[in-house]
C-alpha cells in the first residue's frame, strides 16, 4: 500500500444550491467551481480526498420534476431518484475539480450502494423531510397517486417524509479505498448513497434516504482517514446555539461530545447527525475529526478555525 | 498486470426498456435480471466484463420530467440528462448484477466523461433525434421556452433534434481498465459517456449525445479487450436488410465490412455506427467482434449464432 494521506470530506448538496437559491445549472457551476479551488489546495498540501456530497436540494427537485410529470412517464423510486443525484452532483463536481486540478491528479466519481436493514426500526417510521412544500389539496392528490407519506408543518404547508435507517455498510467500501491509491480526488457515497437491504439473496433498493454524514462516516473508518472533515453552514460548533450565551467550541472529546450531545446541545436532523458521525470515526479509527464551513475550511485546516473532536486518549494527553 | 481475459459489451437503453414499454422500475428491473443472468454465465467461462450500456428511452423520459415541470424547477442541460442515467441505469443494471452474481465477484459502476472536440463538424448540426414527438403547438412552445431545435419527422410530429459529435478520448480510460483488475464487471461509458470539451484550461459539459458503440470502441482499445460484442435487436447483421433477398452474415474481415457499409448496407443512426464501432476495433486491437442479440449471446459466445468481424490478417489465415 503506498503511503497516503487521506482526509474524507462531507458536505451538503446545499453547498451547491444554498438557502434560497432555485438550482440553476450554471450557479450550482460556480460553487462548485469555488468549492473546487479550496478542496484542490488540501491537495497541494499532500492530502488524497474522498468528497461525500449530500443531495437535499437536488434530490427535492428531481421529486417535483417527477410528481410534474407522472401523468406521462412512470415515478421514480427514491432510491433512484438518489442514483440519479450521484450522476448529476458527481458529474457537476468532478467536472469542476478536473478544472482546478489540470494535470495534477485524476478525479474519479463512483455510485455507491449502501446497505441498511430492512428490520432498522427507522424504516416504518418516515420521519426524514425531503422535496417541497404543497398545499392540503396538492399533498392529498400526491398521497392518492404516488402512496407518499406527508405530514403537515405548521403554517408551511405538508411536506413529503421518507424513512432515513442507518447505513450498515458500503458495499463497494474496499473498491473506494483502493481508487484513493490510483486518484487524488474521489467522489463516493453521495446523497449518503443510494440504500439497498439484502431480501434472500437479492440486493435490492429501499424507499429512503440515508444521511450523508452516516455513510461519511464509515468511509472515513474503512479507507483508514487521517482527517474526516464535515462542511456545513456554520464555522463552529456551539453550544447552546440561537441562545444569547451561545459558546463556540474549538475542541472537545469523544466523551465531551458524547455528554453534549445527551445534553441536547445539538438538534437531530441538523448538527446531530455530524456529532454522532464525528464520534464515530474518532472512536473507531482515533483519528482527527474538524466540524467548520466551506468558507473557514482552509483557516480550520491550518488549525484556527473550526471544531475539532478528537478521541479520548489524544484529548487527556493535550 | 493480471492476466485477465475482457469482454466489453455494448447494449442500448432499449435492454431495459423495450419498443413500446413506458419504461416502468419494476419492468426495467426485470429485463435487467435477465440480462445479469446471461452476462454471469460469461463470468464464469472466465472473463471480465465492461460494460457500455445505452439510454435512449431512459434520458427521454428524463427530458420529459424536465420540460413538464420547467415551470416549477430549473432546465436541466443534455449532459446532466446523461449524468443522471448513468446513475440510475448504472443502479439497475448494478444491482441485477450483484443479485447474480453473489459472491463471485465485485461490480462497479463509473461515472466517465468523454471528450468531444468543439470544432467536431456534428456539433454545429444537430441530427440525433432525442425523446418523444410533440404535437406542432407544444414543439413551437418548446422551442421558445428551451430553445430546443426540433425537426419535423413525416406524420409523427416534432422531434427534438441534438448534436451528435464523434468521442476523442475518455477522459478516466486509464482508471477504468485498472478497475477491471479489482472487480469482475465494471458499467462505464453509460449513455455513450458524458461529453465534455477543453475550452482553454476548464473542462465544460457539452449539449450533445455520443453513440455508445463509438465510445465502447474506445474503451474496447484502451482496455486491451480480447472480445468486443455488441447487442442490438437482431441476432445477425444482414446484407440487403429488409429486402426479399437479404442474407445475415455470420463473419466478414473489415475490408468486407468496409465494403458493405460504403455500399449502403448498413444504415446510418442504427446499423451503421455498430459496424463502424466494429471496424475501429478490429483494426486497431485486432479482437474479435461479435454482434448479436440479448437472446442468442449465449450461442453467439459458442460460436453457433451472431455477426463476426475480424480483422484482415485473421480472415486471409482461416
Amino acid at each position: 500500500m503506498p503511503d497516503r494521506k487521506v482526509a474524507v470530506i462531507a458536505f451538503g448538496g446545499n453547498a451547491l444550491i444554498r438557502e434560497g437559491e432555485p438550482g440553476l445549472e450554471q450557479t450550482q457551476m460556480e460553487h462548485a467551481t469555488k468549492l473546487a479551488a479550496e478542496l484542490v489546495g488540501l491537495v497541494g498540501q499532500g492530502y488524497r480526498l474522498l468528497l461525500v456530497h449530500g443531495n437535499g436540494p437536488q434530490v427535492g427537485n428531481s421529486l417535483i420534476r417527477m410528481e410534474e410529470s407522472v401523468a406521462k412517464v412512470p415515478p421514480l423510486s427514491l432510491h433512484t431518484c438518489v442514483a440519479e443525484t450521484q450522476g448529476s452532483i458527481g458529474c457537476c463536481l468532478e467536472l469542476a475539480l478536473r478544472s482546478a486540478l489540470g494535470n495534477r491528479g485524476e478525479v474519479v466519481t463512483v455510485f455507491t450502494p449502501v446497505e441498511v436493514s430492512e428490520d432498522d426500526p427507522r424504516i416504518d417510521k418516515p420521519s426524514k423531510p425531503v422535496g417541497p412544500f404543497y398545499s392540503p389539496y396538492r399533498a392529498d392528490h400526491l398521497v392518492r397517486v404516488l402512496d407518499w407519506d406527508m405530514v403537515e408543518d405548521a403554517g408551511r404547508g405538508y411536506r413529503r417524509v421518507v424513512p432515513s435507517p442507518k447505513p450498515i455498510r458500503v458495499l463497494n467500501a474496499a473498491l473506494v479505498d483502493s481508487l484513493l491509491d490510483r486518484a487524488g480526488i474521489v467522489i463516493a457515497g453521495g446523497g449518503g448513497g443510494v440504500p439497498v437491504a439484502r431480501i434472500g439473496d437479492r440486493i435490492v433498493g429501499v424507499e429512503a434516504v440515508i444521511d450523508k454524514d452516516y455513510t461519511a462516516a464509515l468511509l472515513a473508518v474503512a479507507v483508514r482517514a487521517d482527517l474526516f472533515l464535515i462542511l456545513t453552514a456554520v464555522d463552529h460548533v456551539r453550544l447552546r446555539f440561537g441562545k444569547p450565551d451561545e459558546t463556540p467550541i474549538d475542541r472537545m472529546t469523544v466523551a465531551e461530545a458524547e455528554r453534549y450531545l445527551a445534553e441536547g446541545h445539538f438538534p437531530p436532523g441538523s448538527m446531530g447527525p455530524k456529532i454522532e458521525a464525528g464520534i464515530a470515526f474518532a472512536t473507531e479509527r482515533g483519528g482527527e475529526v474538524l466540524i467548520t464551513s466551506v468558507e473557514k475550511m482552509a483557516e480550520a485546516f491550518a488549525g484556527r478555525a473550526g471544531t475539532r473532536i478528537v478521541s479520548n486518549e489524544k484529548g487527556n494527553r493535550s
